[in-house]
């Protein structure tokens, strides 16, 4: 009889995501009532912000509890349905977690998903899904860079920021890219267009933001928060716009998120505004900014940038790749096809 | 042959403002030229962000140098003028400086000011001056607090944060006032109408706070910034506006103002939008809101407070009651009539 398997949140990591974070369950393919379906993962989305979710700390949703299936973006087939919404053979994706198999409901619905010939079904956990609209609500409705105007993106080679990037270079904007390491400011300048990268894993990562920003900063897509946040706040031109996405450096810390630690009167100064958004409130749009975004896609003016890990056993492990950034783009663990 | 008295900044404070700070200097009465009027000045405004000026640090205005006149907004009466648009008597402000003579040229002009029946021509440094408008600017165009909504404002029975809380009443919402002493919070809820005061003074401030929002914060309008702030940031409301004013907990230090210590990332867990902003951008609106706010004076629906310090010769010392929270509402000195 075929079994299912699920990571389970074993314990609260003090920091990093370590072996004892989380606990593979065996157990029995669950079975279908009325108005279920049983969906199959195929792959995983990870990010960043999962981490914040097994803090137990209040955030933009309830923590995950102890002994629950990890929560995690998801997308799979249906291979089973009494649900009038499902049919068996569709792609769905939703809120599935680090299941092989998950079961969808009323309670807990799916949400279907094109499958376009040439369009890998893990875009729409990236570029076509929540991290490609999350790069343009940051972007085209906060940030709002003008022709000329300078732009810089923190976690730039990442899901979110090797798309805002690339949405800014469309306004016309002079678009600046911070990564970790030559080889990602390699991808994003000569793959992604932008116009410079800083690599904040050089000694020399202050003055290389100097001088890709000698007219000062526009607009700062800020994904990262602590020094390098800092870093960037201290070149802010007047009315700068700042869309606060994320800040990673501090996520793995036990205290709070990353501050500026010494410029933060610098918003005052320059007259700045700075926005916190989390792309929950933004969901209705998503259908439009992914039919946008696939049709570029699909002229060639947008590159979608994807690191694929192969096998449900990797999540524990593929997640720290996000904290090390060892991945280029979106990451997706592939389950099973 | 009568002279004039000026105050010259001999050395920048290290932190507070002291008897070293400036330098009384008396000369003769400057001599008029062609296009020229001189200006006898009557009211000085006192202004936190005076404090910002006489660092050595790049800011909205370039540092007042040593030995030069200290900056302030002033407002004076023409005694004598070769210029067509001052004639003589009439009532003229702007940043005429702490000195007993101002010559007002086309390159250092000065405004008209409207001389009314019981409307003080200090209420022009004031309420219908800069920090009316400043007022104005950050509750109505950055806060923009709906019926029922709950606003906090800090420093609040100064001169910006008595118009604000007032100003945010007359939308209802629900107002907290934070200032320093028990008879500051009796002036805000018995005289201005505001719902709730917390003594920021007293060992419990924060129960008092959490008491006074129990149900969290939709608008801060920040004008202190440090560890009252972080209070603030940590009880914001989902899609929370922060008016970012001034940051007078940190002008006394020779750091960089007070930054959010503990709680930059509940800007983003809470979508909040936070605009920092500067009176001198804003200054285009400032006939059309003086005449309103002038209309609620006149009509009783807004109170103006008022501390007037006499004489010339206490500019020096007067200064630090700012920081000393030793004002209620704006802080003028009479240098003569």
């Amino acid at each position: 009889m075929p079994g299912n398997r699920r990571f389970a949140l074993r314990q609260r990591p003090e920091g990093r995501i370590d072996e004892e974070t989380f606990e593979l369950v065996e157990e029995e393919l669950p079975a279908i009532g009325d108005r279920e379906a049983l969906v199959r993962t195929e792959w995983v989305s990870l990010d960043p912000t999962n981490r914040t979710w097994i803090d137990d700390m209040p955030g933009y949703l309830p923590p995950v509890q102890i002994g629950e299936t990890m929560r995690a973006l998801g997308l799979g087939r249906v291979v089973e349905s009494k649900h009038p919404d499902y049919e068996e053979g569709q792609l769905v994706q939703g809120l599935t977690g680090w299941t092989e198999n998950f079961v969808a409901s009323d309670a807990a619905p799916l949400q279907r998903v094109p499958e376009i010939e040439g369009v890998s079904p893990s875009f729409y956990l990236g570029v076509l899904g929540m991290t490609g609209l999350t790069a343009w609500v940051g972007m085209r409705e906060i940030g709002k860079p003008k022709e000329g105007e300078t732009v810089v993106v923190s976690a730039a080679a990442g899901a979110v920021g090797s798309v805002a990037g690339q949405l800014a270079k469309r306004e016309g904007a002079r678009v600046v890219g911070i990564a970790g390491g030559p080889e990602k400011g390699s991808i994003l300048t000569e793959k992604l267009g932008f116009d410079a990268a800083v690599d904040h894993r050089a000694e020399d990562w202050r003055e290389q933001l100097k001088a890709a920003t000698a007219d000062g900063i526009d607009v700062d897509f800020e994904n990262v928060g602590g020094e390098i946040m800092d870093a960037i706040f201290n070149r802010l031109n007047l009315h700068a716009r700042i869309a606060l996405c994320g800040l990673i450096s501090g996520y793995n810390e036990s205290g709070p998120p990353s501050a500026p630690r010494e410029t933060f009167g610098n918003l005052l100064v320059k007259r700045a505004t700075l926005r916190g958004f989390i792309i929950l409130d933004h969901f209705d749009k998503l259908a439009e900014v992914s039919a946008q975004l696939a049709e570029w896609i699909a002229d060639g003016s947008l590159e979608p940038l994807e690191t694929v890990v192969e096998g449900f056993e990797q999540l524990p492990s593929a997640i720290n790749m996000l904290f090390d950034g060892a991945n280029v783009g979106k990451l997706v663990v592939r389950v099973g096809s």
